[in-house]
């Protein structure tokens, strides 16, 4: 057995709740050192997991070393709430220590008093490099590559390029391999070290170098890259120009960001929540933000509502209508919803187009009407036992079948028209097939009471 | 300018739709040559997008080549209803194409008979292999780990690597080191490619590798092994046994494969859907699959209803209570599901503790009792405007505080509950919670009328 420990996982040496009771017991020296081991992803999330007046607490006793890139890592909201409170000089010296890239991208969220005396604060070196990068679009490969590339010419030795690279302390992270550009910056292929190690010193690049390592150019958005990673075995790739000009590389780390952040907006942008947000926003921020999600349900329910009221009369004269009405509608938006999701699914994915949008909402319809046939029978059969009301029965049989099956045609038709609209599926569907199915099992259950039953 | 085209994005030379047309067309050759070029997964995604008739027919015209990463990229039951059409043989030739891992990934879904004959098929290493594999529980890093390792001694020097290396043809896909393990296979740490290229030919393993490259253990979980890649910058990583004696290795493309995998599941659990089912499987099993949620959805809307029943002679006498009610249940339910989508976030991300969750609480309930005022006027205003009934309007905005208010309550409470008792709250809080803001909704708008109005 040797020294070294076993370790599987990282252990958490701090959690959260540790730093919650050393930060009570105002144990500040020892947390301090603690905190100096830590990564900052992880410091991130523990800042937004504190209140106010712990996370200030916090803050200032994360070492000036982890500091920059512990704020690249946290959510607009609480980040820009870190800065505001920064004397200017200690923004510029972490400004200084972060990547261009995470720089750009928290520079574009600050005020515009604060992101002037920054600027006015920074080298012109990085300047320059900052506003190259600014001259991306947001979300860009332009705007995530990094600069730090080795490249080297298709002409010379493996040979060469050891005795290159011997001269490096280190390669930057995620370095799989060398970009092969021309004398004019060309980007013409990719060296990967495996080839340089396991290649002769003879051997010249162009003869050993991947030119099918394809290069992503500088506008491709981030769903891009995405794809592109997934779609190849490589660990970093060439970013370039509209000529082909190498400008930088772009490496897999960043392709889990994406994917995380995608997921993280889809599961808060489904119940109207804003993913930026601070979890310990001041309380009326947070209500403020909520309260629009709340008024486009508001409508939705007010619509119910009004063909309910369009009922009324029936309504009372059976009672028992009211007591059942909201099954009807309940049943449909559950099932509406399977249908949404799949929906929603298959598009991301690429996965529906006009040669299967046929069939697909043809199956989804007959679900409907099986699972309408079924639940219709056992909501009858409990809405008799219940009311002994064979007409009751009956009607709301009926309305389950009519409202699975708007359901199911709903859940498809739904996003597609919303796709085409070019409206995030994702986000409105729901609201839009709530609203559907509503209508439709109000309007159905109680429209044929009233037809039948009064 | 070079003779190398610009390609940013790899082209989709074939969409779906071209598929379809081909397919239907019966223009099979030219079809064949363009699969010849596609990669597997998205030969996967097309042939999941597919009605079972145009499914088959494309499958026959994937390559053989193609067929083996094509059939492990596929969701589980696709897969194994492609895998029963399947003769033995072209099974067997497939699975001695594949990785062992994901051999192992696919046998287990496999029926009994199925797997027997082919297990009896595969050659003994690989049977062997495989059966090591299976030793390791689903979703352990053991089951996820390549085998497919170059391991070196630290008291050899760096020349001897290079050396070494040079014998190799190629190295495996996202090789970014190699393992150090003593002479009984104890792993001491990783040697850096990099760091091979940057030394010296006489410098010894020992004094350039890296030690601080922890290893992950064989019993590690999925999740273990994302939060380990995201807190590191490793492209791959050892696996190693209790003893620290080293298996195999992990790589970062894994980790997408996870991070994607996890998306997955939560999108489609809410909804009660199964991410590993077809979407073109027989309308009867989909219908049967759906038909659970909505079983669990109906004993809900049942407890609503029977709350609704216990006012049923307030209804009778006042029936205006029967159009609004639903506007109560309604909000409780929009407003609730923001609180309880933060929570299972924070809980997801290990950002709730006990030093927290009363502040956070408190915060929910306050932004409940702000947003109850503001949209309890909102809602009695209309509902004035609407009846001309001030007892109505007053009874309707106390019961949207209340339900608000009950709502971000148990927005926390439930997935808070659902944790401790080992249930993902992601899959089954939302149920939950409409239960909950139904029942206080509809108690608490007609309990108020009934004592108040009637």
């Amino acid at each position: 057995m040797t020294e070294m420990e076993t370790i599987a996982i990282e252990p958490p040496e701090l959690t959260l709740q540790q730093v919650f009771i050393l930060l009570e017991q105002e144990q500040f020296d020892p947390l301090q050192t603690l905190l100096n081991e830590f990564p900052p992803k992880q410091l991130a999330l523990m800042l937004e997991a504190m209140p106010p007046a712990e996370r200030k607490q916090l803050w200032e006793l994360i070492p000036e070393t982890l500091s920059a890139e512990t704020l690249t890592f946290l959510h607009d909201e609480v980040r820009n709430s870190l800065i505001a409170e920064m004397p200017a000089e200690a923004l510029a010296a972490a400004a200084e220590q972060m990547e261009v890239i995470d720089l750009a991208y928290i520079m574009e969220d600050l005020p515009a008093p604060v992101r002037q005396t920054l600027e006015e604060s920074l080298p012109d070196d990085i300047l320059e490099h900052l506003e190259n990068t600014l001259s991306f679009e947001e979300g860009s490969a332009g705007r995530l590559m990094s600069t730090d590339v080795i490249s080297v010419r298709s002409d010379v030795s493996l040979g060469v390029v050891k005795r290159y690279l011997h001269l490096h302390e280190d390669l930057p992270d995620y370095t799989d391999g060398l970009m092969v550009a021309d004398r004019d910056g060309i980007y013409q292929g990719k060296l990967l070290l495996n080839r340089v190690l396991t290649g002769d010193d003879e051997d010249l690049v162009q003869d050993v170098m991947n030119s099918q390592h394809k290069p992503i150019l500088a506008t491709a958005s981030e769903h891009d890259i995405a794809l592109f990673f997934e779609q190849s075995h490589f660990v970093s790739t060439a970013v370039v120009d509209e000529n082909n000009r190498l400008l930088g590389r772009i490496s897999l780390d960043y392709v889990i960001a994406i994917l995380k952040a995608e997921a993280d907006h889809a599961l808060l942008g489904r119940a109207g929540l804003d993913e930026e947000a601070d979890l310990f926003a001041p309380v009326l921020n947070s209500a403020r933000r909520r309260t629009v999600w709340l008024a486009i349900n508001l409508v939705t329910a007010f619509l119910a509502a009004w063909v309910i009221g369009l009922y009324a009369d029936t309504l009372e004269k059976i009672v028992a209508l009211a007591v059942l009405m909201p099954i009807v509608a309940s049943m449909g938006g559950i099932a509406g919803s399977q249908t949404l999701t799949l929906t929603i699914r298959g598009l991301a994915l690429d996965q529906i187009s006009s040669g299967n949008k046929a069939w697909l909402a043809r199956k989804e319809v007959l679900i409907g009407i099986i699972n309408g046939l079924l639940w219709a029978l056992v909501v009858s059969g409990v809405a008799w036992l219940w009311f002994r009301d064979s007409g009751i029965s009956l009607v709301i049989g009926a309305a389950i079948v009519v409202n699975l099956v708007a359901a199911a045609a709903a859940g498809i038709a739904i996003p597609l028209i919303l796709q085409r609209l070019r409206i995030d599926p994702a986000l409105s569907g729901a609201v839009i097939l709530t609203t559907v199915t509503d209508v439709v099992g109000f309007m159905s259950f109680l429209g044929l009471a009233t037809q039948f039953l009064v």
